[in-house]
């Protein structure tokens, strides 16, 4: 008897018809069965966000020759809680998110659509991996994440790791021969400064686009963004465990008089 | 001279209308100069959602009785930023979101347009807290919410904690004589399981509205889960630094043969 496939979701925020998810899907392409679920427009900045407030529509789509697909109307998690409920009936066997075009490193992971993909995969206790590569043009060179991705799909695939486990994986804008490996980091302690353009509309009423600069604050070595510069694809091991361990230490002492202990 | 006022913004998730905010911005009158900032409509679920695809709107709005206010097209995310660049031009002294209608404890955190707004403020360095209580219902009674939001506002406008500090503050159902106190606590290991309800419109197409049931997967009790259940008000601290740094020594010593460390 054939042993059975593992089954892959593959998802992005990018929308289902980005060059990006289909790298994606050719590079995963022989690791197992693949199923495609991800939004029908583009939803990048989404960050974790669910429809709760309207209905979800979920159409099959023929567009991955011969991948089962669906696109959906919601947000990148949802396609995951949708992916699982309503298309597979169980959890798949691993999550790959992405390829994201344009970088979710350091605090990106907050904001990012990709990444929120792939936690609400791990929260189900579904292995997942988010993918992007630093370069945000429609025709970008897809070949070293792939090969990436190709490679990080097979490790987790054969090495189960513990229930949660949910990888950042940011890849440089290189050439092969530049292309340095793999490096696993630590997020990096950055930030966006905003620099709103404020403009007028035809009817004299304000309105805003949203730009920024961003920021690296940490002055570290063992960053994700240290480690892009210098040519590697970033590995940062995430947990959405979001509790403050040391400060929950230091307020039970500092706080005392406020607090029951 | 008069000493300066301490700054306080003051945003939440479920728009601008929406008693919980009122009512916030009731508890933490008189500790500062507030501003009040946040959307036009209701943005529950939208996580660390940005808006990057559209232009924002703000527009001021007199609805507070002689406090500033302006609402704002965005998520709540949209706010805190619109809120330093374009209205303070400089960064509030804290940032206060809510009170939420309904729970944000464990992982809903992860979900939270509450919570989001909190985190923004903290990745700019601003102490924030975010405050919601275990009452969906609109005309839920807020007076021990308030109480805690006063006291725990005053508590960090005193006493500074290090730059980053986050609080995810959530409020029992309880009556005055029922309510134990305030506790600090770890985010309880908890998820959603959902159950989408499958429709058909007039037009013979299937729809989808996510509903789901809690489960805490936890089994400690120093959860704000088991806190709440108690009586007790709890309070996370909360970091967004997602790194796993556990499992980054891991995966440095288990992955030796494909990365380079």
């Amino acid at each position: 008897m054939a042993e059975k496939q593992p089954v892959i979701l593959v998802t992005n925020d990018d929308g289902i018809t980005a060059p990006g998810i289909r790298a994606l899907v050719e590079a995963v392409k022989g690791l197992g069965k693949i199923i495609v679920v991800a939004p029908d427009s583009p939803q990048s900045g989404m960050g974790h966000a669910v429809t709760i407030g309207e209905p979800l529509r979920l159409h099959k789509v023929d567009i991955f020759d011969g991948i089962d697909a669906w696109e959906c109307s919601g947000t990148p998690v949802d396609c995951v809680k949708l992916a699982r409920d309503i298309i597979l009936h169980h959890k798949p066997d691993i999550c790959v998110s992405g390829i994201n075009h344009g970088a979710n490193h350091s605090i990106n992971i907050i904001y990012s659509g990709t990444m929120s993909a792939a936690m609400e995969a791990a929260i189900e206790g579904v292995p997942s991996i988010g993918f992007s590569l630093l370069d945000y043009r429609y025709d970008a060179d897809f070949s070293i994440a792939q090969q990436v991705a190709n490679t990080l799909t097979k490790q987790l695939l054969a090495n189960p790791m513990p229930e949660h486990t949910l990888l950042n994986v940011n890849i440089p804008k290189r050439t092969k021969d530049d292309f340095k490996g793999m490096k696993i980091c630590r997020q990096a302690n950055a930030k966006w400064q905003e620099e709103f353009d404020q403009r007028t509309d035809p009817r004299g009423k304000d309105y805003y686009w949203m730009t920024g600069k961003f920021i690296n604050m940490d002055e570290r070595d063992d960053t994700d963004v240290v480690a892009l510069q210098e040519g590697y694809a970033s590995i940062v091991p995430v947990s959405f465990d979001l509790t403050d361990h040391k400060m929950m230490n230091k307020l039970n002492k500092d706080w005392e008089g406020i607090i029951v202990s």
